[in-house]
């Protein structure tokens, strides 16, 4: 059993081989491929009954592939009080032939930082936006930045307007995403970044809506990435119900803990009102105006398959 | 975070310290103070449908514990025929302060082997048996040998008779236990093995009951271990509806796919006829006559607490 290092991984992954995985990777779940189990998840929670912590096992294995993965991923946000990074895990490759373990990733979650921004990428390039279009961050930490980088450079959207919880976050996050070459603009109002931006991704541990349907006058493509486990939650549900297309990545997932969910557990929305994302990727759905939407959102809890495509990516590369 | 090889491992893991481990594990969490959430479980399956094998996570948590544990582990049973182990697998420790990895033991599947043989040693001490009393072993693998291993050495029960696929198996298993200091007996059916025994252990990979209705005439105490995953029986489900006390190590696991559940799926069972096993050993059921019951029965699918206490063992002894 081999154990690769984060620095070794870093090397060989690149933001465009990684959306060009994933994006494969869910094609291939959409046509039946690929075998997802329903993922571990751990909560923490403190005496109060509030979570503080949270770790999943995810996996996914294809007939015909050489290794299945089983991916473990924390997030611990009181981390960031003591200094240290809040998402941690790793990731074990698998022979699908004898069971054997073949290789721990030791990406300290930063392979799964990386598909998920992957698929944030995947989720904006369904919308179809004017050249002039711009882009609206919610969330200040390495998922917000990823996913700046990754849309932006994936969809050509050049203006970014961010968010975080206050001011000094939002003004810091912004010059972040400025020496990484990126166009951003702190804001001080989710209303804000909705009346400039053309797609707004959240990205945040919250536990409570950061995106109200108060701040929504116009048009609007959601990508809500942040509510992967029970507790998290970013959109208000009301403004979830006023989307007339919503993908989501795992179906029973998002019903479970994303924001879709939160929305079908308040009786605003029947627990049909989505299609899969996969699906929408693999093009199965060509009669849905994404473009026409007035309001649209791409749920994401996070899948196993990503977690196949990118680890894979970095065992094919190193030739483990 | 640490990799500790198996050679480690072994060296700090006795079968007395695993079984007492154990059996503090089951009665924390009777008590109510560890957290097991349901396992991720990944079927290898033929393209008839047919499984070849299969790989679990199962995790544990503990207010005030320092750690969490991941475990995962594999069975492929075709890599006999390539001469390779079919079990495998990784024990990953992280810290239930910050979610980070502290260490992987790289036990190959060997503490997954060793906490359920200690399972098995707990199940067979609360059914008391005379001194002359014998053990029957079914099966012939490495589960099989660390059951008669443990049970033996922890009851002080002497005798064992044994039966593999073939008279060749169990001829050559009893050797091998002998050569261990054990006093095996080969047999040829498992009649033979219940007409002899007290307590009988089922220790294989088996889709087909190994201990049948017809086989047991008198008193016995079955320990089924083999059918932990789905597609996996051992007990004929008639035989486990004669007997008068059940106990499992996960009600839900055992309903799903333990020998237990395959005596409720066909109705010859309440779904409620099973007593929860680490609650018996908690000493919560006094009242239950395991000395007195003809057929009493203990089926173990394997829970997490296992993993997380010999997990613990490991850390603690090598103060990693």
């Amino acid at each position: 059993m081999k154990i690769i290092p984060l620095d070794a991984i870093q090397r060989v992954v690149t933001g465009p081989d990684a959306i060009d995985a994933v994006r494969k990777g869910y094609i291939a779940f959409s046509d039946g491929l690929i075998e997802q189990p329903d993922p571990l998840q751990i909560l923490f929670k403190e005496a109060d009954g509030s979570f503080f912590g949270d770790c999943h096992a995810k996996a996914a294995q294809g007939r015909g592939l050489p290794y299945f993965v089983i991916k473990v991923a924390s997030g611990f946000y009181r981390n960031i009080e003591k200094r240290l990074l809040p998402n941690s895990g790793l990731v074990l490759v698998m022979s699908s032939e004898t069971g054997h373990p073949v290789a721990v990733l030791q990406d300290d979650g930063w392979l799964t930082q990386m598909r998920t921004a992957a698929a944030g990428a995947l989720a904006a390039s369904i919308k179809p936006v004017l050249p002039t279009a711009a882009l609206g961050v919610i969330g200040t930490g390495t998922q917000a930045f990823l996913q700046a980088q990754m849309i932006t450079a994936f969809t050509g959207i050049k203006p970014v307007f961010v968010k975080g919880r206050g001011e000094l976050e939002s003004a810091a996050f912004a010059e972040r995403l400025q020496t990484a070459g990126i166009d951003a603009t702190p804001t001080t109002s989710a209303h804000e970044i909705c009346d400039n931006a053309a797609i707004v991704v959240t990205a945040t541990p919250s536990s409570e809506p950061v995106l109200m349907s108060d701040d929504v006058i116009g048009s609007i493509h959601i990508i809500a990435v942040g509510a992967d486990s029970p507790g998290k939650l970013e959109i208000d549900p009301h403004l979830t119900a006023r989307a007339s297309l919503i993908a989501t990545d795992s179906h029973v997932q998002c019903v479970h803990h994303g924001d879709f969910g939160a929305a079908v557990r308040e009786g605003l929305l029947s627990e049909d009102a989505d299609v899969s994302f996969c699906d929408v990727l693999a093009g199965k759905h060509p009669d849905l105006d994404f473009a026409g939407a007035e309001i649209s959102m791409v749920d994401l809890t996070g899948v196993g398959v990503q977690d196949l495509a990118i680890a894979s990516l970095v065992v094919n590369q190193l030739n483990v």
